[in-house]
């Protein structure tokens, strides 16, 4: 009989809630999915894809795209991510660098990794990504949650606790259309997160990785880009510009740090795959990835535009919903006497699954009033019909007819 | 000024000592390398992975294929993965599962994640695959070294550490073609290392990415085959079989710890590329899968040989050289007088690079007198070139005239 015990970060890490949800949906083809956070079919460059194995494969092969790679990832694809970052945010690359990684959920790992030890307190908006509780977890650090609201993270709750609990190694926010509020944080928090950050010395990880899906507001700098001593560990991911299956993104740390991130990443996985980094190298500058990537928007605008409208017209008005202006999630608050686990399984009932607040909290058990509902999968028609459901069941809920 | 401090773990772990000389190598196309642990690029299937590329996005693709796929692999994958290993080595499907791992790497960072706490010790073979040294100091687990012989690992000092030292919670072991030495654990201490791991009740962990590569002696079975109680985790590669750049391995363990293999694995990449498993899939069930691993046997065979007779005809009486039936790796095991660092670099000036055993042992800094040599990816003229400039080294140096 084997009773070797586990390691002890393994009480504390558990199972995705929203892919128990997701995983739901997938086994019923009837339901109407706004579980999953998965992009749009429709942005998929399937056929630049299949152009782009093939060039690889052929005229564009060499023995090194397959062999091992280098840890830093496929050259070319390196040095065009940094060419478009130093245009759009204005990165340093004088003062930084840049890491293709397998996802962004790998750079969380990687981040985690450097900074983390047992007993160090991490900043979490709540709700947020809690995947990435999970990879905190793993290093055996504590979760601090502070609210998230319209204009973002609330910098006042992350100076509270800054003040007073000394064990904060690492502040982690999504700043722009959060998973799963949708909500961004304004350029004015962006620049106090940041003062916070230096004054108490503490790492910021941000998380960025809807940035490219903006169809609406103004562009907002990543906080990288006000990033003086290198405290701020950036990361996006091409899963929602290209492909998730790709399992591509990228981290940019201040050059001091890129040793730090190298050795890890060999720990982890050596390098991402050198063949699908080809393929996004060939996307990007091959093609008007431009236009690509106004698709993806332009989808988005419409979808949450659909999803926005019916639900503003159909539900209790003692809900509230996000007003996301990028990205592919949004938000309903509901009033606390609706449980939210309660709410999405009889909206499963009839016919539309969607993930509740608990999913994003760090304490999972505790009830949550809010739902996620991701608007990039489902037809159109699907969405104004799911979104009615939903605005039925505020109703019935409230009125206690369901 | 930042002044955050980084995790302890960071102290800890070191950059690739392989890396370094295959990166020198690398550099200057003039040398023959026996450095780098790449596979030969004749056994690359390029023709067969762009027809599955292709057929990926035409006639076999579905959305499924670009979204974020299921954390255990693309299932074909799995299932044929499963059968294959049913029939080569009778593994025991009712009992265990097996999961799409991004290379061997992934799969050993998985199980220290599971298994290792500060403080625990890992009984590693040594010399070995440093790039797991550092994967298990992430978990700030100890390393207890144990000889490495020509019939394998020395199971009598495992028992002697397992007597001694209540902290053991694993031992890590490559039963086939070792890296760095190319020696095989025969099959009686294979059953030996299991029976010392039931009886103290710790984890295997056997890394088997050679294993397809055999091309002299008996088939011998993975512990694995012999895993009464599922205490053993058991990874293997597509990296030598396909390609290391799909990034792609496998991790076989017992059904109940497969949750948590699902969730360590949500928090490091979620899941590993899927067109890649694809291809993969395609090319193991469509195409003569047989012929091809045949061919890279025969490769290795070949190179084998040659590198071992032109070592056996060259080499200074008092160096020894092991004798590989598999995989990439010889190894040439050199009297004390000579440093084996020194040894590397003056070959280096004469025109070949291979790795110091230094790269290879626990504490990196004390003087060995070993080299790895991978005779993989020379030519056959350059195989038989280098290794007699190797040769030629040794009487030079122990003469004293180099």
């Amino acid at each position: 009989m084997m009773n070797t015990p586990m390691a002890e970060r393994m009480n504390h890490i558990a199972g995705s809630v929203i892919r128990k949800f997701a995983e739901k949906a997938a086994t019923d083809p009837t339901l109407i999915t706004f579980a999953n956070g998965n992009p749009s079919a429709v942005t998929f460059p399937v056929e630049d894809m299949k152009r782009f194995y093939d060039e690889a494969l052929t005229t564009g092969y060499s023995e090194s795209l397959m062999q091992y790679g280098t840890v830093q990832g496929f050259m070319p694809l390196v040095n065009f991510l940094k060419e478009r970052l130093a245009k759009k945010y204005s990165f340093d690359w004088g003062e930084n660098d840049l890491f293709i990684v397998s996802g962004g959920t790998q750079a969380v790992d990687v981040a985690s990794k450097i900074w983390l030890d047992k007993g160090d307190t991490v900043i979490v908006e709540e709700p947020s990504y809690a995947s990435c509780y999970n990879i905190f977890r793993c290093y055996e650090a504590k979760l601090q949650g502070v609210p998230i609201g319209e204009d973002g993270i609330d910098v006042e709750a992350v100076e509270e606790v800054l003040k007073t609990n000394k064990t904060v190694k690492m502040i982690y926010t999504i700043p722009s259309f959060q998973n799963p509020t949708g909500f961004s944080t304004i350029i004015e928090k962006r620049k106090k997160l940041y003062e916070l950050a230096c004054k108490y010395d503490v790492v910021i990880l941000e998380d960025d990785p809807y940035t490219e899906l903006r169809f609406g507001g103004e562009e907002i700098n990543p906080i990288k880009s006000l990033d003086k001593d290198g405290r701020v560990f950036y990361t996006s991911s091409l899963s929602k510009v290209i492909a998730p299956s790709f399992r591509l993104g990228y981290l940019v740390v201040n050059k001091r740090f890129g040793q730090n991130v190298n050795i890890c990443k060999q720990c982890m996985d050596v390098h991402s795959n050198t063949l699908g980094q080809y393929v996004a190298w060939g996307i990007m500058t091959k093609t008007d990835y431009d236009a690509h990537i106004k698709l993806a928007q332009e989808e988005y605008r419409r979808k949450s535009t659909l999803i926005s409208e019916t639900l503003k017209r159909t539900i209790h008005p003692s809900c509230k919903i996000s007003n996301p202006t990028g990205g592919m999630f949004i938000m309903m608050f509901m009033p606390d006497s609706i449980d939210a686990e309660d709410f999405v399984w009889k909206g499963i009932d009839r016919g539309v699954v969607c993930v509740p607040g608990s999913g994003f909290a760090i304490d999972g058990e505790k009830p949550s009033h809010s739902v996620r509902m991701c608007y990039s999968t489902a037809a159109d028609d699907q969405i104004v019909k799911g979104a009615e459901i939903i605005g039925k069941l505020t109703w019935d809920m409230i009125e206690g007819k369901a």
